[in-house]
């Protein structure tokens, strides 16, 4: 990962400010002859796109994507050519007169002030580069990054917000889809519910964890010991706005297990292969996928735009009360559920390319 | 991240095996004119170093580094020149017959099977590649590292063993050279040495969390959105062996905070600079420093080289019980703490002269 | 020089086909507070364009270059923030008809054949992703570069068209813009106009020689071992479409060259720097800059499409015999000038910003 | 290409000084289960030992390799395992003193200033980083290389020292070795003799050009547009010590050509693979391998270590006369042959690994 292009061989490379006329992406080194249609990108796009409840953004933006190259089309499909894929989205609600009280203000919780200090000079407008705009990038990249790894297939969740948990054995794929909150568990997402539509009025946020499980990894993917597979989706997922941290199968929890409790037992399957007999290394062993799934989870923090009063500064040094008004999330967390899962398929399809050079 | 090297401007690249020849680390694009003596780079290895306490492994491994390159010597001093350093550690305590028995199993939890899975053969002896002495050379580069930011230094603690977690109101960084484990509570610490001798009696083994907390990191370094300096740093400590989780700031735990918990409020210091009223971003917003100390923390698994027998199988596809003998650390979290600083040093100068080249 | 992107810390990426929707490029990594103008780029762009004389092909693109991201107006200039900057240019005059029946041929000398090859599918429409086309977007990043390294100008012209040489006795920068070819000798131009008459109406073609000479390099800048600034001028050079051959100073003449006669010898200059007496090594020493010019040439074999019948075999096998009609440069030398000038301006701009990451 | 290290799955990086204690390198991204014996690479290394003719330096350095990781041992062969390989030759015959004169004096011709200039410091022994002594490890990176690709070779040959050129009619491989200069015309090789011993007795030096000729490399190997196959191998060969042009094909004859003449045509072999009837190419189109020979030349200038004196100036800026001792080659290009072939050998291996990822 490296400035604003990360993988190796399956490379995404993107640009864009939230309020600037359009957001791009460069997927480079994408195999040949994936064959796909625009919507397979467009319904990623969807799923992340603001506006689809009260509980995100109301900003309207049709995040309408269009394929510039590396495609050539047969009737509806699109089939790649192994050149670069140029990827854009203009961007047509831009409201900056919005932003314009915040050009000198320092939000607290944002990057205003890192990238001014930075840079010297920062697109102010709906947080510029530091948008999470610049997320729907990543999912149209990893739309086609699901396409690379015959066989994979990739899934996310919202497992907690703020202390509300969902309850594992009521987890149920089918649901994520039966609420605005891509939550599991029916039961958790009715309380969510609730709970946030208070956060929602009273102008404040709260943070989330994402569950991120990917199938169909084929055992043997990783680039020890500088491009673990873990060490790159740790990477991807903390490059993800506002999160702050990351775990691998037990993750943090780790910590407090035995040797004998954490060990993954391995049997002979009736498949002639390997079968683990559980999965608290979230399907990774010294950095090397193990054929099981891909279990990470990583945590976003509450969305740093809130009505209460805060104390900061502005650009100029001056002391100053912050109140963030505008659209937004009260819970960033959700919209970060199909983000996760592109950050996942393009560091999977990166590596399992990278595997196949090297191995054949 | 990439492959066996890390880092853009401020590359480290290692080699060797657990029980091969050597050890070997290259650091390229180090600046010139850094002053530093060989007993930098020792006293480092000698804080990783196994068989210090009968907490950690009793392998005798006196990890002499010889510099073999990228230096002049002025007296006792040695002096970078800009070229690569070349890193070079014998081995020898290899005992690799303790190992023979181990040719075709797979021990549970270890990297046994990833490592035969994809390449198709593996130097079993010690684990070779996936063993934990790789990161000797790691510790190395830091020491170097640790040279480059004028004003930054980096400590690392132990802040929980199993259950047992430091409390923070005891917290004192004198403490953790007085106790075998990095630890920086004098109560816990001893906790911990009761607990841990049970553990290591039975042949058990258990986890840990390493907080590591640098100071001196200049506001500014990070490079968004895919060279984020905490997805660097989270990338570089889930590259270490056996880690399973990595948190920056409130880490996991910002799921349950509200907008206004979570913010960090800003006044103007005596000094004319910002000063932040709390640390909860752990000292980087949108992936840039603010200038704060930067606190990350990362969760080891417990060392699977356990003595109760675990089932697995071995290369044939044979079904075998497993018991791990030989020498082994009980908690392997505690050598980790030299190496967690080691790796954010490695991060922050490798920002640091990437921020410096972009920006002046 | 990895796939489609350039540069280490002055990364350029471009993407899209001849006859695609349109050509795109992402410059990032570029220093904040730049100021430019959007017809700072557009001049360059210009230059290169085609249908400009009789001398270069009749297809007509305006080449409008859009600036999508990274930077902020003020007034009509930009001021660049250090955030990626997209380019778009969009193709206007697709023609693709033109192509339909080379769909499945082979032109001998194009990329047909080895992107077919490679890839197992192609874009076959004006050459598609080996169109020089593509080159459109280096030289706006090329503008971009011309910003970075204070001081710093760089000039190329054509030096030979087929057995034409310039007399370097006439050479006069100011002639270069007085005549089609980039020529800075008015004899030789005056020539070139009459060969190149000749071989425009027989359907034939010729190659050239361009020089590229940049002014107000810093001394230092350079890489070595593995990434010398000859190292990357030459593989930026070989990278453009049709580039045979790549010299710096002497270039391949330094093989005649005695010691003595190749000795750059050093005295004091006036104002108390290094005077260099000579500049055989085109101002490059083990890979670093001297401070003097840095000269470097390239040569560009013949375009391959020629209205003279050649043998080549087509998609299924099939031998056939092809010519190739439409709109084409008799010598593509000729627009490589101004790349040739773009390549140089990013290659500097680069090491300019590495040099400063490393050393300070 | 980038400091130290070159290429990207096959990734080449060296460290040492030419009179430190050693030479190092690593390999990493090596292919697991190549077979091979130490003698494989020493046979390499003993080519471009110097002291092996009185053309060559007399400075002995036995030049033995050690091979530090990576491998497992298979009776006296050694078995690649896909982890990174550490390569070792410890420097024996340092005659610092030798070299104690010129810690102030820049040498023309030579890197003293652009280091001194650069770093603020150099290892001014024997040239330091600067010197070809390096390219030892090139030479042991490059017989590792040529396991990778089945099927291929490479050889290389010394065809023009001075004005002296070899007759391609004349032209026989097998003459290569028995002649010091790796010349492949016999008669040649003789008038070469008698020129290069005046030359040396004289204490003068010449340049010289070498050919290097790869075959067995598939087609459809190169990565365009940034990572062209032959934009590769001019950056390879232009990181050689003292290389000041670089050809591919026709080279810089290619301006003197029409398209008629330069156009390889093409029909179908008896293989029923497309058979090219001539190379002007140089086996590489729009930067993708044909399949045919890999054909290309670099020029080497002359030593700049000669008896003559010649003016130069020193680190504190007086002005100097300089005559260099010592031993050294008067033609550095015939020790280049074998490091040409070594850097061809990596950049066909690094792209044969790159092409499998990408295109399977």
């Amino acid at each position: 990962m490296s400035h604003n292009t990360f993988g190796h061989l399956f490379r995404v490379t993107t640009f864009g400010e939230s309020h600037g006329p359009a957001l791009g992406g460069v997927v480079d080194g994408c195999p040949p002859n994936l064959r796909f249609r625009l919507t397979d990108i467009q319904r990623e796009l969807d799923r992340r796109r603001p506006g689809q409840s009260r509980f995100t953004t109301q900003r309207q933006e049709p995040d309408q994507v269009k394929v510039l190259s590396g495609v050539m089309a047969d009737g509806e499909d699109l089939i790649t050519t192994g050149t670069p894929i140029g990827l854009l989205i203009e961007n047509t609600d831009q409201r900056s007169k919005d932003y314009s009280e915040i050009e000198k203000l320092y939000r607290p919780g944002h990057a205003d002030i890192t990238y001014q200090t930075k840079y010297g000079i920062r697109d102010h407008r709906g947080g510029g580069r530091s948008s999470a705009r610049e997320t729907a990038m990543r999912v149209a990249a990893g739309a086609l990054a699901r396409l690379v790894v015959p066989g994979f297939s990739v899934r996310a969740a919202l497992v907690q917000m703020g202390s509300i948990k969902v309850d594992r054995s009521r987890w149920n794929w089918n649901e994520v889809d039966n609420n605005p909150f891509f939550c599991p568990d029916p039961e958790a997402a009715k309380e969510m519910e609730g709970y946030l539509d208070g956060i929602r009025k009273s102008g404040s946020s709260i943070g989330a964890v994402i569950e991120v499980v990917a199938e169909g990894v084929p055992a043997g993917l990783g680039a020890p010991v500088y491009g673990k597979l873990d060490a790159d989706i740790a990477a991807a997922f903390m490059s993800i706005n506002a999160v702050k941290g990351v775990e691998i199968g037990e993750g943090m929890g780790a910590a407090t297990l035995t040797g004998e409790e954490n060990a993954d037992e391995i049997r002979m399957g009736n498949d002639g292969k390997p079968l683990f007999l559980s999965n608290h290394a979230g399907g990774i062993l010294g950095g090397i996928s193990t054929g099981q799934e891909v279990v990470a989870r990583f945590a976003v923090k509450p969305t740093s735009s809130i009505l209460t009063q805060r104390r900061s500064i502005d650009r100029d040094g001056n002391e100053v009360d912050v109140r963030t008004k505008g659209r937004h999330d009260p819970c960033v967390g959700i919209r970060a559920v199909p983000i996760g899962e592109a950050m996942m398929a393009c560091v999977v399809a990166d590596h399992y390319l990278r595997h196949r050079g090297q191995v054949g």
